[in-house]
């Protein structure tokens, strides 16, 4: 028979991994709303954040609790820590996922960059892609796979760079694009960071199995530590 | 005479306020580095955040063993727990001052948007005072000056949306700015989010006084909670 810890425990990692979908969720309707020029979608993402929001507070909430009154040790403690601190991590996606639905709602119809667009559309199939693994990453516990995920971001960041030059270019070459051009340039730097937070969602993958610390947060330009 | 657990909770709070001490040195120099165009200064923020960066696992290494080994309840675990969160917080607001540093070293000399500059200036300022504070109600606990303090953030806000606003309108003048006028916008943005995170930390002063969470966080155009 289950003892009331491990319900409780079990709870947590479900009301988790629903926390996971919200923000999937999130990330796939800003992008899209971005890319069909769909504002009513934008907007949903915008309103919907608030239940994503309200259930980080009511992960941390339930975490504190189950650490203060069953005083968890080894690997139960690591299992709360992890969602304790990879809650944050997922709220700040959901919030880059808004500040791109923010920008879907400044874009002016007129003056769009379709080859810009394909590019952020590329570049946000990476990150989807790469968040997705990073959950299964953390609901099979595979830390080996959560440290090779992590190298995804370099790829995301090489795009992003030649997304932000042509942008750049267009920018130059057309004072009419201006204004449109710098939301092109937010929402590409929304998924670069988010690119980030995946990667420290696979640093949290690997303290939950290993009970240590990781940084996997290397850029092209450092050097890469080993694991 | 003090417990060994006590001395490990005041160690673990005074590691915690240096590792403010490093970011507040960091969101100055970044700034200083951006408005006076000196890469050497911004070259010693990109280099210095790997000591804060190391603070945070530091510290978060530090608070998964006190609380695994020691079991603490009630102010104390919400002490560490405080520590555990706001460190995630400072460590963010750190990346962003690097974000500041590397739109200094990418800027061109030649054309520079001196307006600009005077407000970013402003706004930077605001931000480090903020920033100043926040620390400062945590040190003393004052859980209502936190409150206060978070709503300093809605000034930040109106003066970023202020400078993108004139930023994007000089850009559209001249093509000659636009590359620079995007790390303006960039640098812009950093700021914007480092007020983001100081009202984090705004909140978990009122989660270690009083052991609620609260959402301090709120938009102008949002209705505002009440506490």
């Amino acid at each position: 028979m289950r003892s009331e810890f491990e319900t409780e425990l079990n709870n947590l990692h479900i009301r988790f991994s629903e926390m996971a979908m919200m923000v999937n969720e999130a990330i796939k309707k800003a992008v899209t709303a971005f890319i069909t020029h769909d504002q009513d979608l934008a907007q949903q993402v915008v309103v919907d954040d608030q239940k994503i929001n309200n259930r980080e507070m009511d992960l941390e909430k339930k975490s504190f609790e189950m650490i203060a009154l069953q005083q968890p040790v080894t690997s139960d403690l690591r299992m709360i820590m992890t969602v304790l601190k990879a809650s944050s991590d997922l709220e700040r996606i959901g919030d880059h996922a808004v500040s791109i639905a923010r920008a879907d709602l400044r874009l002016h119809e007129k003056s769009t960059l379709p080859d810009v667009e394909k590019l952020i559309q590329q570049v946000s199939q990476q990150v989807e892609a790469m968040f997705t693994q990073a959950i299964e990453s953390y609901l099979q516990e595979d830390d080996q796979r959560a440290i090779e995920i992590a190298q995804q971001d370099n790829d995301i960041d090489r795009l992003v760079q030649k997304i932000k030059h042509l942008c750049i270019m267009d920018m130059k070459n057309d004072a009419q694009i201006v204004e449109n051009g710098t939301s092109y340039l937010s929402v590409t730097n929304y998924l670069e960071r988010m690119g980030d937070y995946i990667t420290n969602l696979c640093e949290w993958v690997v303290y939950l199995k290993r009970g240590k610390l990781a940084d996997l947060n290397c850029r092209d330009d450092q050097q890469n530590r080993k694991y």
